[in-house]
């Protein structure tokens, strides 16, 4: 059986980092052109590579999404993830809402999931005590989620994360329905149907 | 929290009357012209009427589907099925594949489930063990099993029922995962998106 894409959206502060760690699947891993740090490993972080790479990838069509952030270029390589898909396993993207759409469209059978605090007020609260952010900043933030969630519905689902193990069990559930879709389950309906080819009068006297 | 609709069908000796009746769910209860028995109760079996009642129903689209069967109506009624649904609760309904179909096009927040068994030789011999039809009569229903499977696509779910708890848990997993749907978590974004009516600043602020 044929493996699927998680995607993963939530405004900043929803504790999507969190939940992702937690799940039982694999992360998919970003192209990047930014430089490798000490600590991180090709293949492993990041695929790490150069500028004319990249857009050679981009140009024929082989990232699923790409973003800019502070002049270095980061994607999610296609060929990465059908490979992860082809072998029945669950990938997950962890992305911003305009990434999960492009994945969408390029990527249709994709699941994508919002994450989001149960309200405005715990969202400020959790960004304050993360600290790294000034109340400019946070209000900033707040904004943008008010902005996301008017995409809704570009999502099939939303989860509210108001406590970590339930919202693993809520993604896994989720997981485990879409295994379920018609469109997942080409090789259950062949294997139900194989007598078709057979002689039906001949399954009918069989027992 | 509203409830929701759910559809189930299968082929006949698929063992969706064995399901049915282990979901925790509430059975929609059908409207019927023929006479009842001394063991039905009218509003908990059937709610029975007249051939003229039922049909003003029709005519006022006050049923979700209908059908004939040995000369008597049967239909699903709408009023009975939104109030529940109103109410939170969720409703089954075991109905076969026109009527479904009928029903996801008034009811388009319905969630139609496909119930098959694992092959048509299973199919074959869970008909012969009944022992209630002749061997034409099984050859018939494989048929029509192998025809209604091609309308697998107007389903949402499809579920291989090869073992009864196991199969009763699948569908409760497809109701948690729909319950996270987000045309069915209004009230959830309402709730997360409630301080947006208020001052944003000052909730950034309120720590």
């Amino acid at each position: 059986m044929k493996g699927m894409l998680v995607i993963i959206s939530g405004p900043s502060g929803s504790g999507k980092g969190t939940v992702v760690k937690n799940l039982k699947y694999a992360l998919s891993i970003s192209v990047t052109t930014r430089k490798r740090r000490e600590t991180e490993e090709h293949g492993v972080d990041y695929f790490f590579c150069t500028e004319e790479e990249f857009i050679r990838m981009r140009e024929n069509d082989e990232l699923l999404e790409h973003a800019a952030y502070v002049g270095k270029f980061y994607g999610t390589p296609r060929k990465y993830v059908e490979e992860r898909i082809d072998k029945g396993e669950v990938v997950v993207l962890e992305i911003e809402v305009n990434g999960a759409i492009q994945v969408k469209e390029k990527f249709p059978d994709a699941v994508l999931i919002f994450l989001i605090p149960p309200s405005i007020d715990d969202l400020a609260k959790r960004l304050a005590f993360r600290n790294t952010e000034d109340s400019l900043e946070i209000e900033d933030r707040i904004t943008r989620a008010l902005e996301e969630i008017e995409l809704i519905d570009r999502y099939d689902y939303l989860v509210v994360n108001d406590d970590i193990p339930v919202t693993v069990s809520e993604i896994e559930t989720i997981v485990t329905a879409e295994y379920l879709k018609p469109h997942r389950s080409k090789d259950r309906i062949e294997k139900f149907a194989f007598a078709k080819t057979s002689n039906i009068a001949e399954a009918s006297h069989q027992i």
